[in-house]
């Protein structure tokens, strides 16, 4: 049977490599490249450095592939949008893995971030398989996500003490405001700047773009204060670059109310 | 000036290092390492398997300290608790730094999983500077965390297609059950096992212990019925090791509703 390896490369900084994402990369016969189009030609560039600098296994090959362009949800909702590119991309990914691969062979699909983390190619190498064409078994390597860039360079941790934490979209923050129940915000996928529609502009937000990389800018301070700032950093960055990848997360002023104090707080991970 | 390393070391596997980490472990001229006392001696052993294997610099040394014992929250509420015993703890760390590191030196304190999910390493070193007896520079590296061990052993996306997803405690899981604006929830610290008081035995449950280790194992299963198996897993689990480390991630039965249609959805971050 083929293996598949879905490999978390890191948030940009190549030095995020894990030993296990490495040693992955050098276990695959062949190491799908998306070609993402010249408006991102850094992040395919940085995905090349990072096959430059780990790939020691000769007989390792890059084959590169055209990833389909979304289309814009307008006249349909944004699921089924997201569903007919998926189907789409499986197809691809069905052609790569039929044409490129032996029947024992292993490859590795190098993912940005985490696979676990708002990336779907789990969910299409799901769909490939239900195709029923071909056959294979996944191995997912975890990878230091732009959550995790995002809070060490900002020397901050993601949550309050015992307080929830909300990831969420741009989106849905936009339709639905700061959470009642998590003192913490992330915000992923957002290329509207959802921050500015918040009515509560007391809350802090962390900012960040090209985290990890020599580019990274960051941006902290009171909602109020700071958003104009970074909606034009943002624009500019973006304009220099032709490309932008940021994130942020927003947290609420003071510490979480007490809830149930007094409850037994037996815990046997330890967190000091 | 000091500087003091925070560094994540991931979640069991000596392989989730990545190379800033392992850079960093060997800028240190002292390694902190706690020990946690006999119950706890496999996970002093692997904090010192990472040493041993990925420490090159030979100029570093190790030394030991104690953590002390938080004090059960019966009499006063949880976060004071929390709030005494990292005031011990900063007294502790606060020596450590003055005695053990040169007016110009580096030191490194290795964190479990990523120092920005429910660890206090980063909140006790700001108390240290708080007190104001000595001034250092702090610089975090990302670790992976259980939660992305905990996907990649299930091999599965810790969200729904743009669904939120909570990260929360067992503690707020008891007192407030499946959360409104999230399809997942991801609970961290729960030593009671606070999913067998959820109402909703309808959700799945992808639970997961000593994750990325040898001894890993994992569970999943709609929570009806798989919950009274996890209960025994886990008590024998622990009674045969002494400590147990565990996390699980909880997911409604589906997909998302989707609350805004036809909305605007421009993305700048690639996600296939």
């Amino acid at each position: 049977m083929r293996t598949l390896l879905v490999i978390g490369i890191g948030a940009g900084n190549p030095e995020h490599m894990t030993v296990q994402a490495i040693a992955a990369l050098n276990r695959a016969d062949v190491l799908f490249v998306p070609d993402k189009g010249v408006e991102k030609s850094d992040l395919s560039g940085l995905r090349h450095e990072i096959c430059d600098r780990f790939v020691t296994n000769p007989a390792s090959r890059r084959v590169g592939f055209d990833v389909p362009k979304r289309a814009a949800p307008s006249s349909s909702s944004y699921r089924s949008t997201v569903d007919d590119w998926h189907e789409d991309i499986a197809g691809i990914y069905e052609a790569l893995i039929v044409s490129e691969l032996a029947e024992d062979g292993c490859g590795a699909f190098l993912v940005w971030g985490d696979p676990m983390l708002y990336d779907s190619a789990l969910r299409i190498l799901e769909r490939v398989r239900n195709r029923g064409k071909v056959d294979f078994a996944v191995k997912v390597v975890p990878g230091i996500t732009a959550i995790q860039s995002l809070c060490a360079s900002h020397k901050m941790a993601l949550n309050r003490i015992g307080d929830p934490v909300l990831i969420t979209t741009g989106r849905r923050l936009d339709a639905e405001g700061m959470p009642d129940n998590a003192g913490t915000v992330v915000v992923m996928l957002d290329g509207n700047c959802a921050f500015r529609n918040l009515k509560d502009k007391d809350v802090t937000i962390h900012w960040g773009a090209y985290l990890g990389t020599p580019d990274e800018i960051i941006v902290t301070g009171r909602l109020g204060e700071v958003e104009d700032r970074i909606v034009a950093i943002r624009a500019e960055a973006r304009a220099a670059r032709g490309w932008i990848m940021d994130t942020y997360l927003l947290r609420k002023p003071g510490e979480p109310e007490e809830r149930d104090s007094g409850a037994s707080a037996a815990t046997t991970r330890s967190h000091i």
